[in-house]
């Protein structure tokens, strides 16, 4: 099944971008009267026909709509702080988006080694995995945020907060060890009492959270959780969070 | 922790490639005397000091062995049609290696796109997440082989064996539905008595495998499993697959 992307959609009618035209009347070959399926980023999907092509960019005349398409049943928010290589996150973000996550915010940490993220790329990945793997919804990505700003703007979030970090000897304050639990585990506990599954997720840079920051988070409500004995790239870190989720609600 | 690997192994001592060798002597400086951990690929890692460098190969005196260094608590194989794009294969190949796993056989099916498999090139892959990851094993890499050959190879595995496909109105012989269950399902059956978890599972190509594949794993005492709705692409669905028996485990 082929389905275009737009969210030019207006009176019954959707424009596709000179971008996505060409590949429907160029690449498809698709003519005026065909039959194509169009995701709104919405959650929608929109079954249409071609009522009209001129110059670059196509009209289309809604026949049908199709509520809650490709939607997972998990909320999941990940902030994860991008990698050096930036092909690395990309792939994550592609990855992330095929299996069902629904927003993705790249944080700045003291040890992150990566300082810049183009806005635009990022959402390109996104909406070209979108399409890939017939979502209705697109994930929200947000710029980069400093990871303490972002802690404290989710301070009342509705579910689970969970920190993973790799070093499983920290210390807190008061000399103790800073327990963590299984990730899975955290997720069964959340969802114990048949509570719908909503987590955000914090990843940290190839050096780790500081500690400043895990006791920051730790503050705000967010329970340290481990992902297991494997020592996971950041990447790999925030895409078996994801799995975590998406395969316990298979 | 850096980690060097080789498998040349012999009376205490152990010999470093000129490859590692560069990497251990010009990148990171070591000299005679100084102490490097080196994971066999036989499970072990070995604590050792570095006895003589001489041209470009390092010899090193084992001080002492740590066994099942790395090790995960589950045996799997994933038997997977190589990607068109040798990247997104390459990439299951690291990840996999990463979160941990035993064995990966790339297999031919009547739909795969892709015909050839550079092994050397595949192995190269393996090794470098191996030791990344800090894996004492590394996984085993087959050629590639075709998927009825490599069916009928199993047929006595002690374990479950899965097939994932896409298509979900498969019909059999009979014209009833061949009935699937999600992955996280058969993990947790094969386990409920307290087994040991060990699993090959089957991931067809971009095109799916055909019916006649499906039938003939099925014959062969293959279960077919669901990786849920999220329409996945080949190397996503393998690395879900791995992902599904590393977190049950956790």
């Amino acid at each position: 099944m082929e389905v275009f992307y737009s969210n030019t959609i207006a009176d019954g009618k959707i424009r596709l971008s000179p971008e996505e035209t060409t590949h429907c009347v160029k690449v498809l070959r698709h003519k005026v009267g065909d039959e194509v399926k169009v995701s709104g980023g919405d959650g929608n999907l929109y079954r249409c026909t071609i009522s009209d092509i001129s110059g670059k960019s196509a009209e289309l005349s809604i026949i049908s709509i199709e509520g809650e398409f490709g939607k997972h049943p998990y909320y999941l928010h990940i902030a994860v702080a991008p990698t050096k290589n930036i092909d690395r996150y990309e792939w994550f973000l592609e990855k992330a988006t095929e299996v069902g996550i629904d927003a993705i915010t790249p944080i700045l940490c003291a040890h992150s080694e990566r300082k810049v993220v183009k806005e635009e790329r990022q959402e390109r990945v996104i909406i070209a995995a979108a399409k890939q793997s017939l979502k209705g919804e697109i994930p929200a990505a947000a710029p980069l945020t400093p990871v303490k700003e972002f802690i404290d703007s989710v301070r009342n979030f509705d579910g689970g907060k969970y920190i993973c970090y790799c070093d499983s000897e920290l210390i807190n304050a008061e000399g103790n060890a800073i327990p963590r639990i299984p990730i899975t585990e955290a997720i069964r506990r959340q969802t114990a009492d048949g509570a719908e599954l909503r987590s955000i997720v914090l990843i940290g840079p190839e050096g780790d959270f500081s500690l400043d920051e895990i006791h920051h988070a730790a503050a705000a409500g967010f329970i340290p959780v481990s992902l297991g004995e494997s020592r996971l790239r950041t990447e790999t870190a925030a895409l078996t969070a994801t799995l975590a989720h998406y395969l316990h609600c298979l």
